[in-house]
């Protein structure tokens, strides 16, 4: 027979369990609306319609619009990091243009990761409480420590410049993404109007450009130093 | 004698001078409020006070906020394009280094451009007309291209390597300022908390590291190539 302790432990467990899979109806709403409009086109109003919920009661699971974007965004750092040192474990060696394209190519793969990572610095990280700005970086400096052992292993970088080598590679993986994605009356308009042409921007050829030169640099000047 | 045509003429002259009187105050106190509090910070509404106008008055002169905001970066386009390749013009060689160290202290000196930089994207190309964009992204490109002159001489450089390092500079130089001036709020965060050392970002420093790298690894392949 159930102890008269356990009933209230009970409902708490079912309660935090309804609360998580809310939370979690919730998350899905927005990264549905961000992937098919771009992040800056969703309102809360917006993601409380999709899920089915008044504004009002949406708000006792996130502080904000920003928070919902910014626990995607945390959960778009772990999902890449994830792929991308999977993709770096297997190999026992690699070249600087390798580790390039797998940069590249794992970001190109997540547009909405690459809107969220221009987003999150000048929007979502300024209209959210400190702790969960905390939460956030904390994560992002995990996942960044992860890819930087990867990183040590196969190319030889030292911490700052593996740091480096992921701001830049994140870093621009944002701001390419945006020019890369005008919408369709610039679009339009850079491919109609011949002195626009290198107005259109292409986000993986670009970076895998960029971070190929990167990592052939910082690997001349430890060979230098060496 | 004045022949009856030049008065109308001169007052056309008049006007058109009075216009851009106007229209240079607007640009000025819009200037000096995206400085002081950061350009996501600046109205509309802010830019027609401090100019002493009525805000419809204000939309006679300029389609809307982004606009106003977009031809500051276009300034800034300008203006940060002469300095630095009237710097480069200057020197008969460069290292990867040099040119580097350039590129990031011309841009770390303007933190309204690096702001403007990363705003342009994201939020001002995309509330203004058409013809906006298109003269703001004539004048982007006509810059890049100058800069690209003073990279193939110095560094020899082709088109679309100087395409990829001028995006770069400016990218990141927009996304890093982003990230070097989350506030006041945020920044007493970063360093309270030790475990949040890695996410205070210094434009200067690691703009010049990574532009180092890049330029080398670009000269890596050149002269592999040759």
């Amino acid at each position: 027979m159930m102890s008269p302790m356990s009933e209230p432990a009970f409902r708490r467990a079912r309660s935090a369990e309804a609360k998580q899979a809310r939370e979690a109806a919730i998350l899905e709403a927005a990264r549905e609306l961000g992937r098919a409009r771009g992040v800056r086109e969703v309102t809360l109003t917006d993601i409380a319609a999709a899920v089915g919920m008044h504004k009002s009661a949406l708000l006792r699971y996130f502080e904000t619009r920003e928070q919902i974007f910014l626990a995607l965004t945390a959960e778009g750092w772990r999902e890449w990091s994830a792929e991308l040192r999977g993709d770096l474990a297997r190999r026992a060696q690699a070249t600087p243009a390798e580790v390039a394209a797998v940069f590249a190519g794992t970001l190109a793969r997540r547009p909405m990761f690459c809107d969220l990572l221009a987003q999150a610095p000048l929007n979502l990280e300024r209209n959210v409480s400190i702790e969960s700005v905390r939460s956030f970086k904390l994560v992002t400096l995990e996942e960044v420590e992860l890819i930087g052992g990867e990183l040590g292993r196969l190319l030889g970088l030292d911490e700052l410049q593996s740091v480096d080598t992921i701001a830049t590679a994140t870093g621009l993986a944002g701001a390419l993404w945006q020019m890369a994605t005008p919408g369709p009356r610039l679009r339009e308009l850079y491919t109609s109007d011949p002195r626009l042409g290198h107005a259109i921007v292409e986000v993986e050829p670009r970076l895998t450009r960029v971070l190929t030169a990167c990592l052939t640099g910082l690997g001349v000047r430890s060979a230098a130093v060496d």
